[in-house]
């Protein structure tokens, strides 16, 4: 999507053919910051320190990383290598596993002086692959805010999200918030109520710093205001993403995900939930009882990072000393307060019958 | 309640028999620091920069301005001059209003000689009359802690509370806490989910510093995280205060209530609000079409006090320069999702039957 006017992907090639760019997530949205990575070493410390962060990203850092890696040597050790390097990095990211076995399964086969050149190739389909996975999800997604468009005869079309299912966290577009860049680009008039999303704040660091870049209107909120917002019409649709959803069509996402279903179910506001279809888990029937919640370093509730009078990122903490901190990373909406899952497939309820017509060829496994 | 092991209120004479001391709440958690009010100006300064807040409590520091005041100069000029500069500290604080017009009322017909006197024997009334209220309200919602813990064969019981609904509030106990300080006293086994209440952190600066100075144990959450931990039994009751409850029940209170009353509905988790009886507002019989919801200032939203690393208080910039943010102060929780009330006069559901069962002289008022 655009920043101050000019399209972007969060992973992209240089113009020397070989480096590799990625925007500095971490300082984001008080600069925006471009990261140069020439090594395999660059591209793992840019995963470990977030500096780029959501799956998809994630999977396609990796797989650069690697064609940066067999550049100084495509031995089969330093295949092996780089792939440990960077599977260690953040060990608990199922993308990140997937992109690199893609890339191992597909180098190791490969002659060692076509490595460097297949490395790139691969990786640049990896991201490719990703822009066209979102986009169908923001083609599918885009019906949904016409019609809501349509019935309030062109008046703004308000939608609510939570957490950060941006382009930021992908290559380009986004799951959530890819029909919001449709239809805004469409021409049709949408708003956007950012939640905070506390504890780590991605509402208002990354979503409505990307909606405002690209010029989709939007509005920040703390997590509290959306069930009052909901209670006076003035949220027309939710839509968020989702780090996991089961065959039956629980869906696991950031935490706080489920506070704001209920204020949908309980004021008719439809909940939408964009996803693409390898965040299904087949093996899951019961996302409540079988997903297992992170729980993360109590600093993330009692610090928050800002921008502080001069200009610098910086830290404070907000708690008193010696005070115990909870920090669950994401909670379970029950299937039932979902009124349909949009994927790059199609729309349809969030229900195995739903999902199994989208995905027949998982029918079989359970 | 207690503090470092020292009985307090948060507004008391000093042992110079004429000098009043509060707490200053602007610096909590971080610090407890003591604060003299010695003029009528320290008193609307303390009130007007919110170093006093709450409503009993910012009645009660007016109702000492107006003795502090009576001291220089008891005339009836003087005592109007006093009045009018409080009210003004804070013009929409019901409350304060209530306090000024009570001591006015009170000192007019009095001598000129018998003011002072007669002024810091009232606010001292104003005081404990708010303590008796308050320990009233501890005292009725007592036996529900002591049932859920009778249930659970004295395992610990589990109790979420939204923002500050606490002593430092009021002069003593408070009301949303004042059960949980009642339960803690008499040896039952309690522990507070604390909410972390953004915009303004109330929940972070004030609830989780008076229940740990007092030694109730609680934890730290963020406001997206109460809906997790009741879909996983990690909360036995819900207990809230409210600036605003209607005659039929619908209960105004801080933004995101609502939103944790839904989840307490959805899991079966009892929802209480403590309340004064001056808190009903029999005029109302619709909270979300009547109740006037206050829009504050968008920099409490996008900005964040806490410590730096220097100790010092500081303010960090959270949304990037040139967005726009909403800033809802309340909002309200429909008299449905109330389990009960717990009133000073005795527990009742949330309804008119059930307000007027207990209030009987506001039947004819509608």
């Amino acid at each position: 999507m655009k920043v101050n006017g000019k399209p972007y992907r969060t992973i992209f090639l240089d113009d020397d053919g070989w480096r590799i760019t990625v925007i500095d997530q971490t300082v984001l949205p008080h600069e925006f910051r471009l990261l140069t990575l020439a090594s395999l070493d660059d591209a793992g410390a840019a995963i470990k320190e977030m500096k780029v962060r959501g799956a998809p990203l994630i999977g396609a850092t990796a797989a650069y990383g690697i064609a940066l890696a067999m550049r100084g040597n495509a031995s089969d050790a330093a295949l092996a290598e780089a792939c440990a390097a960077l599977l260690a990095t953040r060990p608990t990211a199922v993308n990140l596993r997937w992109a690199i076995d893609e890339m191992q399964k597909h180098l190791i086969v490969a002659q060692e002086n076509e490595r460097v050149e297949q490395a790139y190739r691969h990786a640049a389909k990896i991201c490719d692959d990703d822009v066209a996975l979102c986009s169908a999800i923001g083609d599918r997604g885009l019906p949904i805010i016409e019609a809501l468009s349509s019935e309030k005869k062109g008046e703004v079309v308000n939608i609510l999200t939570h957490c950060n299912a941006g382009w930021l966290g992908c290559v380009d577009w986004g799951t959530a918030l890819a029909p919001i860049y449709k239809a805004h680009n469409a021409g049709i008039n949408v708003h956007v109520w950012v939640d905070e999303t506390r504890p780590r704040n991605q509402g208002f660091n990354l979503t409505a710093w990307e909606l405002s870049k690209h010029g989709v209107p939007n509005t920040l909120i703390v997590d509290n205001a959306g069930g009052h917002l909901m209670q006076h019409g003035l949220v027309d649709m939710c839509i968020v993403g989702t780090d996991r959803t089961t065959r039956n069509g629980d869906v696991c996402n950031k935490i706080g995900t489920y506070l704001k279903a209920l204020a949908a179910q309980d004021n008719d506001v439809p909940f939408y939930v964009a996803l693409p279809g390898p965040t299904i888990d087949w093996s899951m029937r019961d996302g409540l009882k079988e997903i297992p919640i992170e729980e993360r370093h109590h600093r993330e509730v009692t610090h928050i990072v800002g921008r502080d009078q001069g200009g610098n990122i910086a830290s404070l903490q907000l708690a008193q000393d010696e005070v115990k901190a909870a920090n669950f990373g994401f909670d379970v909406t029950p299937a039932r307060l979902v009124t349909a899952l949009i994927t790059e497939r199609g729309i349809t309820s969030a229900s195995e019958h739903g999902l199994l017509s989208l995905y027949p060829e998982f029918a079989a496994l359970s």
